[in-house]
């Protein structure tokens, strides 16, 4: 028996007035998930508790069975991982933008008018350089996809309990990040992390690639705006916790930083892009594949939370679509007396709010063994009708295991 | 107002497929139980929480009411008072088996062919008798019934943090106990053990009774495997807790050994031997009488957890009809106006993993002032639209207790 959860990113909602108060979920054409519905056990799941909004990162680790109110640490160090910069059990990360400020380093764009990567790269280099020179900590500066980057502490003494530099509004000033609590590692954390900021505005202000940029009147990627300090998450892996061989089909480099700790191998998808092109089919017979090596699969799809962000309903209705054929071609390409499959979402993104809200999400699960009810649809409402009730997000995972014969009895 | 839990070990299952995907609870005729669901309120119970696989001794503390993941501290003293054996708050005690071993202490039978009772007993007197020399502790050793006995260590200094003799398995070697943490407790613990168990095989190898068995063809009972080293939990008795009289009926000394950690009076039942041919009627007999003396009394059947790990569904079916037959007579000779009357299982049983599984387990609850529901059956499938929703064992007591008048307010 093996096991495959399927996570549509932000994919539960509430009702939308323009849909006749129905869900996206509620409106797509899903066949292949009401299939699932029809054959298995429904329910919802709350991602932490009844009433808390949860990040993907929070909400993943929940859904891999970890209590992400005890062992969360910070986005940064998560994402790092998931953009295969290592991390090691004392350094400290940053999620990074590069973005663009006024003499009186008040933000003008956060983004630094989402600069291509090729640039950013070459912002970087000059970055890492002048970090080399840095007295109390190593660091290291690394840009992701356009103006995305990672930049990692690693030294003695340092806290992730530091405040971001990030004002996240535009028209507002840099923030000097501050200790949030009183140690002496949090406050030389956030001496680094200032004098870094000062440091790389310095260099950015100079550059020829901001000279260039400002010549053709683009907005100078001339500041590092950093948030969600982050340590690595003191958890046992999957591996060792359960004996399972585990493997993830994502493009998110959040959603892979967490399965990364959960000790998963990520499995590189062609076309796999975590947007609105992402390719769905190619996710899909990665999934089939790994199921050949592994025990459990996670495959995780962005673009429901993408199009829901981005409060365009009718979008994420087509990648709901999209996900449904994803997940036929999985149907159809497996043995169903052999492996249990699971759909959810990590939590509820509003296309009305544009935000994560705290919603519980719908919830199905099918396979040999499970107790089957009435419900007939994939849909945060039909689902409130299932077999399954209401639990949390790390119950789900427990109770995977145990459907696939993976339990370790408490008690005799 | 007085009542009655009644508890049929494992006895929910899984669908399954030679049922047509139904559950031997689904398919059994069992008029009496889907009575009380029609003229009670139903729901789900996880006997500890979602996903999670518990033990009969576990799931029993925890719909007693008490937090079996803080209280629980190990099997073996939990048996050794079920068996009338006396444990002190200081003693550890095992559970053990007459086994079969080789010259290299290969386990050839965990069961020493399932020795006869009085064989049996003259081999732990002659181990009583070489117990009584050991220096570092007083040692106890009782046979129960056939190849069963207990181990009881009392001292100063002692842990149940150790680890088994048992290897679990035919044809490995039996084991060193070793400390499970680093405390000086566990290890002279372990150390106490291993030489007992050494002691122990010098006696029995050269012993009389063993000497016969062998003559005869019968695998010699030439080892004591140890498992499950327990303390007494840290518990307040029932009775103290809600001021109740309360009482058991059951044949399990696992299940009697918790009830009398919870306070509870252990009732005789002629004929209640924790098998298939238990005394059904004599249970509903003795539970009825109880209430003359008793607030509340718990009855347990054993019977059909015994067919699930037997992986016979068509037996299990059996034994719940005749369970329904006991509940039948037990409702028959009661006034209820005056009775709260509950049925649940202590845990999912599969007849086809044989195992506890982690599967909530379906309870009904009926009498005075019950707010009813629609459910009509009992079964966990019916059950699971009732109008208890999903709870946790250990919520079950409370909501018994208050119906009965005996709840404390919190708050004011």
């Amino acid at each position: 028996m093996k096991a495959i959860l399927i996570i549509g990113d932000g994919m539960a909602d509430r009702p939308i007035k323009e849909l006749n108060y129905k869900t996206p979920l509620e409106t797509a054409k899903k066949p292949t998930l009401n299939k699932i519905a029809k054959t298995g056990i429904c329910g919802l799941i709350d991602p932490i508790a009844p009433g808390i909004v949860p990040g993907s990162d929070v909400a993943t680790l929940s859904l891999l069975g970890y209590d992400a109110t005890k062992v969360y640490a910070g986005r940064g160090a998560l994402e790092a991982l998931g953009f295969g910069i290592e991390v090691s059990s004392n350094d400290v990360a940053f999620r990074c933008n590069f973005g663009t400020v006024d003499k009186n380093f008040v933000v003008l764009d956060r983004r630094a008018g989402r600069i291509d990567t090729a640039s950013a790269t070459k912002l970087a280099q000059s970055l890492q350089k002048t970090a080399k020179k840095f007295p109390t900590a190593k660091i290291l500066f690394k840009n992701t996809v356009q103006h995305r980057g990672i930049l990692r502490l690693r030294g003695k003494g340092l806290s992730s309990m530091i405040s971001s530099t990030d004002p996240a509004k535009i028209g507002q000033k840099t923030l000097q990040a501050t200790p949030l609590n009183k140690t002496p590692e949090a406050a030389k954390t956030a001496r680094i992390v200032n004098e870094l900021m000062q440091l790389f505005h310095e260099t950015l202000k100079k550059h020829p690639v901001n000279k260039e940029r400002e010549k053709k009147g683009l907005p100078p990627a001339n500041i590092v705006l950093c948030r969600g300090a982050g340590t690595l998450p003191n958890i046992e892996p999957l591996t060792q916790r359960y004996g399972i061989r585990a493997a993830v089909v994502a493009a998110m480099p959040l959603v892979k930083g967490v399965c990364k700790v959960a000790g998963m191998d990520l499995l590189p998808v062609k076309g796999a892009s975590g947007t609105y092109e992402t390719n769905f089919i190619e996710k899909a017979k990665a999934t089939v594949k790994a199921l050949e090596s592994y025990d459990f699969i996670l495959t995780h799809v962005k673009a429901t939370d993408v199009a829901s962000h981005d409060e365009k309903f009718t979008l994420k209705i087509k990648m709901i679509e999209k996900l449904d054929g994803m997940v036929n071609h999985i149907m159809k390409n497996i043995n169903n007396e052999e492996t249990l499959i699971a759909v959810t979402a990590d939590h509820t993104t509003s296309c009305e709010t544009g935000n994560h809200e705290a919603d519980p999400v719908p919830v199905i699960l099918a396979g040999p063994g499970v107790r089957t009810d009435d419900v007939k649809e994939f849909s945060e409402r039909a689902c409130a009708k299932g077999g399954l009730h209401r639990i949390r997000g790390m119950d789900l995972m427990p109770i995977m295991l145990n459907l696939l014969g993976k339990s370790i009895k408490f008690g005799a």
